[in-house]
């Protein structure tokens, strides 16, 4: 690391000690070379530093000033990761709990699979199965299989979208494309933006990589704070932005139009990267699909990240991100990591796509998980007390509900798996504690007793946990 | 960060850079007060972690010193990085010219397709097809498919090795079980021991990482000096050692019982993790297939990892670690990365490895090999100068090329491939400059017209740049 390199860390942390506060004015430069015993180019070089990453501002005739920092800064490997740990412990008992048909899975992130087209899929392994080439790994390295490319940027088209399939690079999953676009980006220590609450993988993959949350509170009905998220973006020097605009993950909302539009002129102005979580999104309701943000980008600002698991098969593991200009760092990234997806899976897709309407099954999955979270709805109605707000939207098969703020939804959690019922408490997704008093509800089951009862059985440990707080 | 932290840092940054030399005196404590300003317990707590750390030694009487290193080792942040982008960048040349048919692929990692079992495999597939359960993501969450992991166990013990199935966990090919595993045992800034040349994808995961290496020396028939290796970890605080011990990349050795023996007590000596990559074991020559170093350990010291890619099939993606105590924390990192491998796939091998012999497959696929790279070794020697060292093993499909030392062997990779021939140069494999010279060269093809003249080519490409040189 270079002199001005160890200056401007060993300053940036006296900064985050607090030895300067925001508005505090630095040493001049005579007086830090006198200190440092480092040269006047040097120190100067490390103020301007500073000066770029926007920790510090200089005013003329008066020196260099600590910029001020916005409260909900949080230092994740503080905030995250205490709560990480619990999160990939509940987690694992969710999706282990997951694996008993025994427990009714309210806590799953995936649809009911009874919804997704078995049969016409096992028809498209059967398929592949018969072509020569199936088994070959070069032809589906990354960026991944021609035709799958094409088929995914033909329906980037349907929306009046222009993505090239040579910027999409098919990943497992949409984990992995989110994981990717992320490092693509970013430097261990960068600031990253997140909702609060948020989908936990985007708080795990920040743990992972190291880098620091800024976390800017969502609105259940309107979506992101742009107003906290301005003020983060003028005193912090953010690299990127993840967030969902459609069907967010945990809430339910979509942002409209006008906010995706002013989010992006938002972002572009202090040139901040957005990776676009959109897994949800063709679970849609409405007159028409609404669009992500990446529509009004031409590749430079937006990674639009998505996957086939949560609307056509989960066990495929197939996704892929529309990386614009980062196509070939993410490719890059993948090969060190993974190396590359399955061919026969990429394969099968392609089959499934060309010779079914994959659309068609969207809209009969859509009008079902409509039917589906109504029914729940009022069986929520029936069975929970008074005191709970419920949550829902058109889109998506997520409610999301508030307990009393006094009451502890983690709690609820494991008295309820002791019932043989997940739920997804709202500690999952956070880093504050704003939400701990909320949880997330899969209402994508076809609803008979057994889903009734475990409602009514979620309604009276509620009203325990009332009674034992009075 | 704490002050002490900061001034450990600094000072072992000055060494880094050279202000300081091995063996070099530090400022005193009370000098070093006076220098940073800093109180005297926030100095002696800075000599004593970087004491700890290995890095500077006290000598009673006299001071604080900065300890010695072994010459190999290097700042990979530098070393690797300046490296890496060159790697990464010559990888996608290969793997984009192993597209196309034109190219002869003598650069690839991969062995010739066409010996792999494509028909049993895709009968495999078509049979998943059938298979109801087949696009279900559950039943093959970490830690994977359990039919799968039982019939890996049971390949263990058939080697008279002890691995429940509870340890092993499925991953996309052995670079992810590599990767995860490294990344298990691991903090950004630690210590890490691999080979000299080695795997290009350690030193890529180092990088990615943010990990330090330390490159120990391995020879061409002896494989990896256990002299500098227990020098290395006196020296350094080391956490981990990826290494492999069966038909080792780029060169081609195996080490022997006593020497695999040997390097476990010696890392357990040291409290050192083993990441133990063996995806080419299965192409073993002899009377018996040779133990990994897991055979004598009881899953607390090593990590072993392997794959279906290089002897059934890489376009599976399909490779698992024997985790040992770390399998937990590996399914943690699997599912905040890429959740799981695709259930279609790991059902499939399941079909293949209960329906077919792959032992019967691994014997013909090894004679095979044999006898391919016996014809490559004389069309060597008939058009490669005198002055070329070509060494080869019985295991394995490579041979490791060295030129006369003057000669730059990226120079010849480019040439080739301007002639439609990729060969993969020491430059990938190594942080040091001591292996540029030498390339690495896969024998795994059918041998006809096409490979002798490849092999002619570049014999006479070789001959130009000898006389050059003179």
């Amino acid at each position: 690391m270079k002199k001005y390199q160890l200056l401007a860390e060993h300053i940036q942390a006296q900064i985050e000690q607090g030895v300067w506060r925001a508005g505090d004015r630095l040493p001049s430069l005579r007086e830090q070379v006198a200190h440092s015993g480092m040269s006047f180019m040097t120190v100067s070089h490390a103020y301007q530093t500073l000066e770029s990453q926007g920790v510090i501002v200089a005013r003329p005739q008066s020196g260099y000033f600590v910029a001020s920092r916005p409260q909900s800064e949080r230092s994740p490997t503080k905030a995250i990761h205490s709560g990480t740990v619990d999160i990939n412990t509940y987690i694992f008992d969710v999706l282990q709990a997951s694996r008993d048909p025994a427990i009714v899975p309210f806590g799953s992130a995936f649809p009911d699979p009874r919804l997704f087209p078995l049969q016409q899929l096992n028809r498209s392994l059967t398929r592949v199965g018969r072509n020569a080439s199936a088994v070959s790994l070069t032809s589906n390295l990354p960026p991944g299989n021609e035709e799958l490319r094409q088929a995914i940027a033909r329906r980037y088209a349907a929306q009046g979208m222009r993505i090239s399939p040579d910027e999409i690079v098919i990943t497992a999953g949409a984990l992995e494309a989110l994981n990717l676009s992320l490092q693509a980006v970013t430097n261990p220590g960068d600031w990253v933006i997140v909702e609060d609450p948020c989908f936990y993988g985007a708080l795990q993959a920040l743990e992972r990589l190291r880098l620091r949350a800024l976390a800017i509170p969502s609105d259940i009905r309107e979506g992101i704070n742009l107003q906290a998220l301005e003020q983060a973006l003028q005193t912090s020097p953010v690299r990127a932005c993840w967030l969902m605009t459609n069907c967010q993950n945990p809430m339910g909302f979509t942002l409209n139009q006008q906010k995706k539009q002013q989010l992006l002129a938002l972002l572009k102005r202090y040139n901040v990267t957005l990776i676009e979580d959109d897994v949800y999104t063709d679970l849609w309701s409405g007159r028409e699909k609404p669009q992500p943000v990446r529509a009004w980008d031409d590749g430079s600002s937006v990674m639009h990240c998505s996957s086939f698991s949560k609307c056509l098969v989960a066990g495929f593991r197939i996704g892929w991100v529309a990386a614009g200009v980062h196509a070939r760092r993410i490719q890059e990234l993948q090969l060190m990591s993974t190396l590359s997806t399955s061919s026969p899976m990429q394969m099968a897709l392609v089959d499934y796509l060309t010779t079914r309407s994959y659309d068609a099954h969207l809209r009969r999955l859509r009008r079902e998980l409509m039917e589906r979270k109504q029914q729940a709805i009022e069986a929520l109605h029936r069975h929970f007390p008074a005191q709970v707000q419920i949550h829902s939207h058109d889109g998506g098969f997520f409610l999301w509900i508030e307990l009393p703020p006094h009451l502890d939804a983690s709690a609820l959690s494991d008295a309820a798996l002791a019932c043989g019922i997940s739920i997804a408490p709202g500690k999952m997704f956070t880093t504050s504690q704003a939400w701990h008093h909320a949880f997330r509800l899969n209402v994508s089951w076809a609803w008979s007793e057994r889903e009734e009862q475990a409602v009514r059985r979620l309604g009276t440990l509620i009203a325990q946990k009332l009674e034992q707080e009075c």
